[in-house]
């Protein structure tokens, strides 16, 4: 339950050992441990193992709120087959695997549950085979968002799928991540063309075949699809081969001030109706953008707000703006400021993006955690109008950040870790949002994945049926539920 | 093997009644089998049940040249608590499922290889639910994509996927169908939210939960693609909601000729680089211009050519027609003719969707099957040119037409059923094809699905590995391998 794992969350202590009648099994499960230790040593020698407390640590949390649980042990393959070595040595002792990008995930993925090994994948961080002329591109998992664009850069082409932090690609596959701009390019769903998987028992599958790389195939079954988003707990992710863009010959940003949420909802449905092929629309609510301006010295109308960007060449921009300006105006929207230079542009998103430190700021002291539901367009405004309501209700800090494009929003909650009536009151509000998305045909988490927080809300949102069939699936590919064990299922 | 089922796809007889040492078996399954349909009855009537000849040989093919293998009885289930009874009953006697939509498949999808019963899902044609504002509606399996195309008519929303036939939107699903568009407005895998989906055990499965359209999600493993493209075998789909998408202002066609296919193929891509969101691209080979001349009395120079098709605001598509037209002309491409007015363009891809047509009537009284092979846009040429030279070689009719924005294209093979010479150089021919698509990264088939002729191909294709994983996926959801045996795996 969100709630449940918020309030844990905020203990900061790692996990104590096991005391009474756990003790004789904790102690068969330590010389395991010790033996898979050396077994892992000699296939990744002294320095890919790592026992040390800070690493432990380090990597047994996220950027969210969810308290810190080590690993039993860090291991640091690479290459696939270490990959594939060091899981059957996992396997043969029975012990949790838990895959390890870049630890910026929000729902708690890495966190050792039940202990185990951790499988830190940032040595594994080349970009392996550009292919320019067919977009197409494969990566290692250690590779970051921008890393990848980095390595672009003289070529044309970009990956646009961009959650704000600087992820690696594999581990946005885990939690079919995207971000501001899903609503022109999509979300990584879209956007992986093959996935190398190696599964619990070391055994090593390429989801769409060895290498393999059309736009498209009705080839068996969407195995790549079913890795997407299964965040960790059916198999490591160790390439990924990924749709790539041409970078469009301009791109122009503008922002514009509404009186209302419906208003800026309503612009938002019709632009899309228009056709117009937006690369990104974000909405702020009053409070997010009162913080952004505190932060970043700006001096927005304090309102509803949208964020967009255009992408095209530079007549068809003309035409794109013009369009929106004319929509929204309809829809009294005002102050409708658009920049094609790249500093002005830089200076708006930079508000946007800096929208957690924002919140964050508006409370010093405070942590913050962000809730992730998304509903279909239209449902929008009532599911934000009643949301205000409610953090108002019960006092509560939550500036609105959302993609509003895809129906999609966050809840920047910020709040006193020593406070648990506050935390208490946190738990249920984002139960109550949650349970109100659900209720208007949407989903728990449109992005950030379940974790180890919406498990219960996944039940509730697809019913005992779709769930067995998971618990199926998984049961299929990971009998001994070994792989990021007590998370989404 | 394609090549295996396209022999005896020749031989037009039913299936014929077991001999010898099957016959017990068989007369214990005929027993079961009347105890079965006795129970149908009692569930949908006997309006609603059929063992006529005629019935059950009209459903035992599709439009492939694959044999007809009719079921044993056709049942018409109204809703899906009648498909899940029904599927109880099948459960319980150990007897076949086939799902049938429109039998406009291509690759045998719907023969009863081992009897069985036909699920014709034709009364079951109600549009459900539309919601203009958020691009989505939800169909019944027996809506086809023109009855909803016609449904939306007023709303300016439409459905654009578009295979060519007018196959029911649920059978698209099944073999993850794409065609003409799917450059700019993605396939089956990218525009399906949910499904409902009846497993064959009868129970009713809401793959992203009862009644949910939000257009993105994270909420746990991706069961939506898994059943599209599953083509039947593991469950039937009794409701599929789909995004919709704005009618574009204008739309504006192209044709251009080119001196070889490496200068039609780089178009195209150059096109695609330059950011045009080009909604068609289609090639068509020298041989298959000829055809649709002769068969449209039409006079195209008989040489590689594309067709294009534009979508957009009247503004952008002058923009998109006249990038596309410099790209065309920098690659030696001529005749470049543009139409805005329905006629011309209706003219135009009245020649594109007649290719099938075009290309039987070079030899009347002949058979088609048409192969499906999709590799990454640079390997185009070569695939084009080496199989052209293949075809020549082995005295071989194979018109080729293709979604080159995609990399997917067709050899519509024209053969004699009665020349076992012929038909035998075309199955060597099929899988020399589908050899070369996988020595180019690509996959034997891009749209049209495993069927009955592509498993051993698939195999090839995927390797050992992620075929066992397949198996165990269907293994788990289909354990009596009830679900359409004998195809995909």
């Amino acid at each position: 339950m969100a709630g449940a794992l918020l309030r844990s969350a905020l203990r900061l202590k790692p996990r104590l050992r096991p005391a009474g009648a756990e003790r004789r099994r904790y102690s068969q499960r330590s010389e395991g441990l010790e033996r898979a230790v050396a077994a892992f040593r000699s296939v990744s020698g002294d320095e890919g193992v790592s026992l040390g407390e800070a690493v432990r640590e380090q990597h047994g949390r996220d950027e969210s709120v969810h308290r810190c649980r080590p690993p039993d042990v860090v291991v640091f393959p690479r290459c696939v087959e270490e990959v594939s070595a060091l899981a059957k040595i996992c396997h043969e002792h029975q012990l949790p695997i838990i895959p390890f990008g870049t630890g910026t995930g929000l729902e708690g993925g890495v966190g050792a549950l039940k202990g185990g090994v951790c499988f830190s994948l940032r040595n594994m961080d080349q970009v392996l085979d550009l292919h320019q002329e067919d977009f197409d591109v494969t990566v290692e998992p250690g590779v970051t968002r921008k890393a990848l664009n980095s390595y672009l850069r003289d070529t044309g082409l970009w990956f646009p799928v961009d959650p704000g932090a600087d992820a690696s690609l594999c581990g946005m596959a885990s939690t079919s991540a995207s971000g501001t701009n899903a609503v022109r390019y999509g979300t990584m769903r879209e956007n992986v063309l093959n996935l190398e998987v190696v599964l619990a028992d070391g055994t090593i599958i390429h989801t769409a075949g060895r290498g393999r790389r059309p736009r498209k195939t009705s080839a068996g079954y969407n195995l790549t699809n079913l890795f997407v988003g299964s965040e960790g707990t059916l198999g490591i992710l160790t390439k990924a081969t990924l749709r790539l863009y041409g970078i469009p010959e301009s791109m122009v940003s503008a922002v514009c001030s509404f009186p209302s949420v419906q208003a800026a909802v309503d612009s938002t449905v019709q632009v899309l109706q228009a056709g117009v092929p937006i690369a990104r629309i974000e909405f702020l609510d009053d409070v997010m953008i009162g913080a952004c301006n505190s932060f970043n010295s700006l001096s927005y109308p304090v309102t509803p707000t949208l964020f967009l960007e255009f992408h095209g060449s530079s007549k068809s921009l003309e035409e794109q703006v013009s369009i929106t300006e004319e929509i929204t105006r309809d829809n009294g929207g005002s102050d409708f400021a658009w920049a094609e230079d790249e500093e002005t542009r830089a200076k708006l998103w930079k508000a946007r993006h800096d929208a957690w430190y924002a919140s964050l700021a508006l409370r010093p002291g405070c942590k913050a955690y962000s809730t992730d539901v998304c509903v279909p367009l239209s449902r929008l405004p009532q599911i934000i109008v009643e949301t205000k309501e409610d953090l108002i209700r019960n006092n509560l800090t939550g500036p609105i950040a959302g993609h509003v494009g895809d129906g999609n929003f966050h809840c920047i909650m910020v709040l006193d870790p020593n406070d648990p009536d506050e935390v208490q009151r946190v738990h249920e509000f984002t139960e109550r949002l949650a349970r109100r998305a659900l209720a208007m045909d949407g989903t728990c988490t449109g992005e950030h994945g379940v974790g180890l927080g919406k498990r219960a809300l996944l039940r509730e949102e697809l019913g005992p049926m779709a769930m067995e069939v998971m618990q199926g699936l998984k049961a299929t590919l990971d009998p001994k539920n070994l792989m990021n064990p007590g998370k989404v299922l």
